[in-house]
């Protein structure tokens, strides 16, 4: 059967993705006594005097909330926040499947940033940490900023960082085989969205120093006027040559190019013109900037896409799991940019040098050791930026 | 071991009462391929066609939300957010296991009544239904109200309404013992808290002509200037000879008293003064206003209270899950009065004559055709409202 309509008649006959159950005995009296009244104002009682034992007696420590606004949801944009939820359940199951966290997909029905904030930020007692999906940029920006500030709980804003992890994975191996050092790179980051602007920040955290930024009017610099601040913010750590032209004159001598923008915007002689060894992750779903076959025609070395049915698959379940796993397991109360390099560095770290090839490069999702990985990167280095709470 | 001690283990141990579990199979890229990217898509843009279809292709028909601002927490008041949720969390575990509901247990950290309205009325896309809880009055009558109002979904405040169902099914066969008429009878409600009004309302609802609500400084009348809006509504369907007095005086020649106030405030000489056939509900906990040995020595022809270790408990119990099942199952847009009636009825039927006697008025928690003959009064009748919308 056609993949669209099977989705359809599976998630009728679900009729949810995820269900609730008990882990504690409830088919007597005496276990409600426990469970319930009058046994449960013991916990209660405990919490009240220290609120940090609500990790001890509630489900706290392993319960991340999914949230979302529905309004940049896939590739499909605003539609919705009861739209959103079969992503969020599914959000959540990964979450399950991937590291046994118990997700809660939450939908909000408000397009208002400080709405946004205060109804997320009222809901932290409830949660051990914080996955915002689906918010379109730049008010994600904001409402993830103010949440980070506001809360005592992590707070993961997963279409950025995700995707921004997984990335640095694939740089860091990409360049292992190609034999050439993240700092003296010329990288172009082709899309100043959400995950364009986190991939950025994250590879200037792990060392990069010379990214340019496009968009569709070309490329960041100091000249532009039509910024806002999330992007202006870009102008400071990118483009130190101040380099002033479109993605087809900027790509000139480019040793990385990441797409996080739209199908089909990297042409072949786009790629020609990179430097050699040239790496390109074209990842706009479901059709790439450009597709392998093409790229690698062009010049290109090492090829990665967002699909599974090419080689280097650039996928967010590879970081999340195990990014909140990590930070759960210590109760850190943030996930910091040495934590989000600790994770890439533990994805790309699974890839031996025997392995490692141009046509595999990072870790296949469903490979078990990844989650264990990440978390335990996560959670060391929490603990080093002695964020944890355990 | 001791309860309290064996509790805070138990709850040690659990780390949380409730834990999240997949429906669909995560084992394979082809599942993943239907439960998330790309075939998600399709549930999601059906959803964004016609938002009713969150019903079809999510859990929103089978999901409740139990909410709480923890300022109300069993007996022992503002305890805060975090630390109710033990209770709420319990509270999931009984929409479980007596109707099958997967219920997410949420803690807000406002007490600020417009604020906890707007945060309920922003996630309700996620869910079926709202069941608030331990949320202190008079401010769980403005919310609830305000949410009753704006929300397409049934919301439904279970320390008012689930105690009020619960005594009125107790009040219903004890009457058919007694053989008295409910409009006949002179009923005293003892405390004008959450469950007080909400028992009062409920009883009238169902035909009682004659209600008089006391609180610490007496009897609620038309001289009283001391009563916010919620309580002086009462004025106008209570009381109506104005009877001025304090619950001894007040309680002379009384049918039914119903108490939801404080240990030990109902004497054995009140229920001496009552009339013959006295029924004595003496629900405060966990030491009721009167023992039932006393109020039966004092004259008590039958007497409930909230304790499992007494004959008639008035446990909420028996009618939430219930509530809640029959209105999902027709995906009713609220729980109205005439649903709550009926759900009475369905709780006090399930004692057959023959079985009815002064020791045994209700059935037992345990009793597993309960939730179904709730839910299925309850949904009978929101159909027959038209509240439903399946």
């Amino acid at each position: 059967m056609e993949l669209k309509k099977l989705s359809l008649l599976k998630h009728k006959e679900w009729a949810g993705k995820l269900e609730i159950n008990c882990k504690c005995p409830v088919s007597t009296e005496e276990d409600l006594k426990i469970a319930y009244t009058p046994g449960v104002a013991e916990p209660c009682l405990e919490i009240e005097k220290d609120v940090n034992l609500s990790y001890t007696y509630t489900g706290r420590a392993n319960t991340v909330a999914v949230i979302s606004d529905g309004t940049a949801v896939l590739g499909l944009g605003d539609i919705g926040p009861e739209a959103s939820m079969p992503v969020m359940e599914g959000k959540c199951v990964l979450f399950k499947a991937f590291a046994n966290i118990d997700a809660i997909p939450l939908c909000i029905k408000s397009k208002d940033v400080n709405e946004i904030i205060n109804t997320v930020k009222l809901l932290e007692g409830s949660f051990g940490g914080i996955n915002l999906e689906d918010i379109s940029a730049p008010r994600c920006f904001e409402i993830e900023k103010a949440l980070k500030e506001q809360c005592s709980i992590p707070v993961f804003h997963d279409d950025q960082h995700g995707t921004a992890i997984v990335v640095l994975s694939a740089v860091i191996n990409s360049l292992k085989l190609a034999n050439k050092k993240l700092s003296d790179c010329k990288i172009i980051v082709n899309g100043d969205g959400a995950a364009g602007v986190a991939v950025t920040k994250l590879l200037v955290s792990a060392g990069a120093s010379n990214i340019i930024v496009c968009n569709l009017y070309g490329s960041i610099h100091q000249g532009r006027d039509d910024l806002d601040s999330a992007r202006a913010e870009l102008i400071k750590i990118t483009n130190p040559n101040n380099v002033v032209g479109n993605l087809s004159e900027v790509i000139e001598n480019a040793d990385i190019f990441i797409g996080v923008s739209k199908s089909g915007v990297l042409k072949s002689e786009m790629v020609a013109k990179m430097n050699e060894k040239a790496i390109v992750f074209a990842m706009a779903n479901p059709v790439p900037e450009i597709f392998p076959d093409e790229a690698l025609k062009a010049g290109a070395y090492i090829v990665g896409t967002g699909r599974s049915d090419y080689p280097n698959q650039i996928n967010n379940v590879l970081a999340f799991p195990g990014i909140f796993r990590g930070a759960l397991d210590v109760l850190a109360s943030d996930i910091n940019e040495e934590m989000k390099v600790a994770a890439s560095y533990a994805i790309a770290n699974l890839v031996s040098d025997d392995e490692l090839n141009e046509n595999y490069i990072i870790p296949k999702a469903f490979d078990d050791r990844i989650a264990k990985a990440v978390s335990k990167a996560v959670s060391e280095t929490a603990i080093k930026c002695k964020l944890n709470r355990r």
